[in-house]
């Protein structure tokens, strides 16, 4: 099948659906047990990342069993950090840990040049995937957006409030700038590359982009993010962004505008009602079942997928989660949600 | 002098203002040397509360450096679980360490019923700052909203995500409305007791309020505020009272329409012209300075000061942090924006 007739690609570019397409973040992951099985396979998470045997088989193992209308490539936002030349660890029960970059200095160390090298074997993974996926399916890229990264780089785990990231940038922010530079170009070189080597849509991550304040959201968020879309935009016009500014509350409007994205993904803190009069219009929707309510289960889930459903359908859109599938979810849950939207019609074309 | 005639009151009053009242979240507190000094004296966080000698002394530390408008009873939101009986421990470090309930069972070793005579401390220390504070300083009470206090009730801590609680109350809707209950019930009673001790206006620290999911916000969130705002109001109708559901996001609207507080705070995140064009016209918003910026000081924290105090020069405000002071904060940068607040008039009565 065509790229340009597959559903997920039809929302993005806002054509008429009998039913939105759907995908879910982290769907492949450790609430499978398949996943869990083939996870001992590698010795740490990174190198699992980087052995496409599997991280082909794991990307598959969600299809399988829920035929979602895109599949993500089974990778870590870390990587650029990683491929740059810093020191990355993902650490049992703790997450991942980096040796901090915390100076200008510091950026010295980080070389652009090596990333599309050491990226090699996502690369060999994007390309078997998309021989490899259903006919049907779309195949999504991704990379962390640059504050998002430089959040980890700078604090060398993830934080609830990036404090020594946020306070850099304010006390020097020609300085962060040097490392958000760095970010976009590295990032840029990343995606494009998964493009060719077969993504069909790119998705941008940028997790931490509810801590910040309107000044530091609109330039450490939605500048390097605009500058991103440009870059794809200029090598592949046809391949559709999705951005991913999570938490970012009344200023998603702002993002939406200003980037240029064609999708925007929105964490479950969005009332449907204004996901429906004030993105809708202007882009396509991805969102935004509660990841805790996916692990309760039960006739309020049932309920709050059909309003999701309900209350989107006048417009494109794509159903997804808020946020990651969470470990403790019941596989189950996750069929009971797809069964529903797989038979849902609002009678579109 | 008289309530009425005090800045903060009139603020929240919609009376036009010179320039607006000030005053920040955790102005008592770590950053200053004083606080540090004094702390020495308790042996645990809740005896250095229950103290009244030492609870007055650090509420009047900072009006002595800054001269704010109000002055905030110095105490913590985890007050009203002592008082129902349940085990908190701050540990050095570490924050509050809960013995946690999570189940419906457990709310029987619980009883509203101790907490007036527990927090009788309290009560003293509101009485006798009633009596100390400068004239023209307004005395503001609080406690934590039911969402964010059942938060560590269940947790056993501060949680960024909030799953064990988040997921009980999707499972077990009913079950979690008997703590959440319990709390709109306690916390009332402890609210008008902080009035009838001294206290001239309300607020409600609903800190982990943004983690929620459009449906269990109005559950969870908007329904416990509203109760709150009720049976204050029934009781003593002059106290406003201001609402603080953070990181409420697009939902800060319906939040303020549904609760009926008088005032609103609004964390950093939210923009100053979204501030002024769908709060203000409803509700006196507080707020919302990065309390980063003011670590990171400089040329851009008198720049954030002076336009927030331009954008909403038009209506009503408190000038206020989107969130609470922190530890590494130079004391200088706090007297910098106290100083730029007093010296601003936009030339109203």
């Amino acid at each position: 099948m065509r790229t340009d007739d597959k559903r997920m690609i039809q929302a993005l570019r806002r054509q008429p659906l009998d039913r939105p397409p759907f995908w879910y973040m982290r769907q492949a992951g450790r609430y499978l047990p398949e996943y869990r099985e083939i996870r001992k396979n590698a010795r740490n998470f990174l190198d699992f990342c980087y052995t496409p045997d599997l991280a082909v088989e794991v990307t598959l193992q969600p299809l399988r069993r829920y035929a979602m209308d895109a599949a993500i490539l089974f990778s870590d936002i870390l990587v650029i950090p990683d491929a740059l030349g810093q020191k990355v660890e993902f650490r049992e029960g703790e997450g991942p840990v980096l040796e901090p970059v915390r100076s200008v200095e510091a950026l010295a160390g980080l070389d652009r040049a090596r990333v599309l090298d050491h990226l090699g074997p996502v690369f060999e993974t994007l390309g078997r995937l998309s021989r490899e996926i259903p006919e049907e399916t779309a195949l999504i890229g991704f990379a962390g957006a640059p504050w998002t990264v430089a959040v980890y780089m700078v604090e060398g785990r993830g934080g609830t409030e990036c404090g020594t990231a946020r306070t850099w940038a304010y006390r020097d922010a020609e300085g962060f700038q040097q490392l958000i530079d760095l970010l976009v170009d590295a990032t840029g070189d990343y995606l494009c590359q998964q493009v060719e080597s077969g993504a069909e849509v790119i998705q941008l991550f940028d997790s931490w982009a509810g801590v910040l304040s309107e000044s530091q959201f609109r330039r450490w968020v939605i500048e390097p993010n605009r500058r991103l879309v440009e870059i794809l935009r200029a090598r592949h016009p046809d391949v559709p962004v999705i951005g991913f500014p999570r938490n970012a509350g009344a200023l998603y409007g702002e993002f939406i505008e200003a980037t240029g994205v064609d999708g925007v993904s929105l964490d479950h803190g969005v009332p449907l009602d204004w996901i429906r009069d004030t993105v809708q219009p202007r882009c396509t929707p991805q969102g935004n079942l509660d990841n805790h309510l996916l692990i309760a289960g039960g006739a309020e889930l049932d309920r709050a997928v059909e309003e999701s459903l309900q209350t989107l359908s006048g417009g494109p859109s794509i159903f997804n989660l808020g946020h990651g599938i969470l470990p403790s979810t019941p596989p189950e849950h996750v069929a009971r949600v797809s069964e529903i939207i797989r038979g849902w019609s609002h009678g579109g074309t």
